[in-house]
């Protein structure tokens, strides 16, 4: 299993805008092969910071995931709000 | 219920150390009242990269975490070992 930390901080004002588009990312991605869990969490102190914790059965269902339809039209509007981006790839100490 | 999501950058040749360090600390947090999840996540493209993803019932139960003997001792241990740290409070969004 492959575990994704996606931590977005977003520019000011873009917040309902973020989550609007990720709505239709998140209901996408919970539909494909080997995703296990995909959560996006929003920070209680810092207005406009959120991450995604995807869970991930492999890294060719991770791969595919970057390929779909669905994130390759979302992938590209989410980072325009974006100020900065902190992705990595874990697994389980 | 509270997510957090703490990611270390640890100094060159510290990784070892810290697994041992953070077994305890995790074999102890599990054991306190309202922990529901605390896992630790190394990087798989970046050594010495690690992240705990932990979830608390609410917002008294981290406290009393950071108050903990196991916590107060080796909290400050691993701190000589980071190089950075990123600490995040979320909940789902």
């Amino acid at each position: 299993m492959i575990t994704v930390v996606a931590k977005s901080v977003l520019k000011d004002g873009k917040t309902e805008e973020f989550k609007n588009l990720t709505k239709e990312l998140i209901e996408e991605t919970r539909k494909e092969k080997g995703c296990i869990e995909y959560i996006l969490y929003e920070d209680i102190e810092n207005e406009g910071t959120f991450t995604f914790i995807e869970k991930w059965e492999d890294i060719d269902c991770l791969k595919a995931h970057f390929e779909s339809a669905h994130f390759k039209k979302l992938g590209p509007q989410l980072g325009e709000l974006r100020k900065s981006r902190d992705l990595n790839f874990y697994k389980e100490a």
